[in-house]
């Protein structure tokens, strides 16, 4: 898919990268605590220690930056998605698995996913339907793993588009309490929830009238 | 509980209170498009049709309407959980009418719960504590009810702090895409999440053993 990237990104050094991506996590934090359109390029340049034309140098606009941490999060979350489809399964077997991946980006990289969650109103233009069209994308993983069991039988005669957004509110809602360093680690809570989830979608052979 | 409430707006008169909640929900549709930060008070008259003496008058401060916003949204889920409290029920009576209740609001109120969920941070010192006093309470009858499920049996032994968590994120996250006008009613949500989720609890005569 193409991306927009002004500034050619990829054949940059990979230090400036490096660099970058420090300012993006700095940013995701500022952002997180004060909100987007509230933070202005002096707080990003005191944060990251730049004048505005280094700044700039790197992030190319405000917005950019924005984009930048909404990409953060969807790589790892299609990353996840990739892994998940490359290793295959029952329905509830992949369905289990991406749960734990997207708990393990939310509790790995919390202020991008509050700015993700938040402030993704402000992204305009190009970058709204590239971030769109992202989003898209996974939430249709989602929905084909529920297709798919209940093709097979394996789960029950559901709504995989509302099904598939019950899950998601359930997985992306604890970027409200889900922490690095708190007292529940990704794996403490994709457990529980996979198993009201499953329980709460999978036939049952006792019940297969309904 | 006490309210901040500092033009003791319960002694005016009901065209003054009429008028006051007018604005309050205008000013949610604006927050909700444009961000609470970067809604200024000169838009804010605009959309209200007030000079800026005349706003004041009514919402005192830009903060205090935010906060009347999120009181609009918990005064109507805190009356939707004491119907449930005074109707009463098995537990998972209790927690499918919790649900209805609770999509009913954010259906009603699409505006309001994208303020109430995506701003609350803006709130400070006494403000922000009551909102999270109140929030803290909606979640205790939630939790409550869960309890009572696992007590009696009816519901299978699950962290009740952490279903909560699921069931709210479940319920909440709605508010991306359940619309008043929309193609789906509370109703047409509310029954098949409450279905994913009682069948996701409850404890299974065939599988005491677990």
């Amino acid at each position: 898919m193409p991306r927009v990237t002004p500034g050619d990104e990829s054949r940059r050094s990979p230090k400036w990268q490096a660099r970058r991506e420090a300012i993006v996590d700095a940013s995701a934090r500022l952002f997180a605590r004060r909100g987007y359109h509230a933070t202005g390029i002096t707080e990003l340049c005191d944060a990251n220690e730049l004048g505005k034309g280094a700044l700039y140098h790197y992030i190319g606009s405000k917005e950019e930056l924005l984009a930048a941490i909404h990409d953060r999060v969807m790589d790892e979350v299609m990353l996840g998605a990739d892994r998940v489809a490359q290793t295959g399964g029952s329905p509830s077997a992949q369905l289990t698995m991406l749960g734990d991946e997207l708990l393990d980006v939310i509790h790995r990289y919390p202020d991008h996913v509050w700015v993700f969650l938040h402030e993704f109103p402000a992204l305009t233009g190009e970058r709204a339907a590239q971030f769109r069209e992202r989003r898209g994308e996974y939430e249709q993983r989602v929905e084909a793993v529920l297709r798919a069991g209940v093709r097979s039988g394996e789960f029950r005669d559901l709504d995989p588009w509302l099904t598939t957004r019950a899950w998601l509110g359930m997985h992306n809602y604890t970027y409200l309490w889900l922490k690095a360093g708190g007292r529940l680690s990704a794996r403490d809570v994709a457990k529980p929830f996979a198993e009201i989830f499953m329980r709460g979608i999978e036939s049952r052979s006792d019940q297969g009238a309904e």
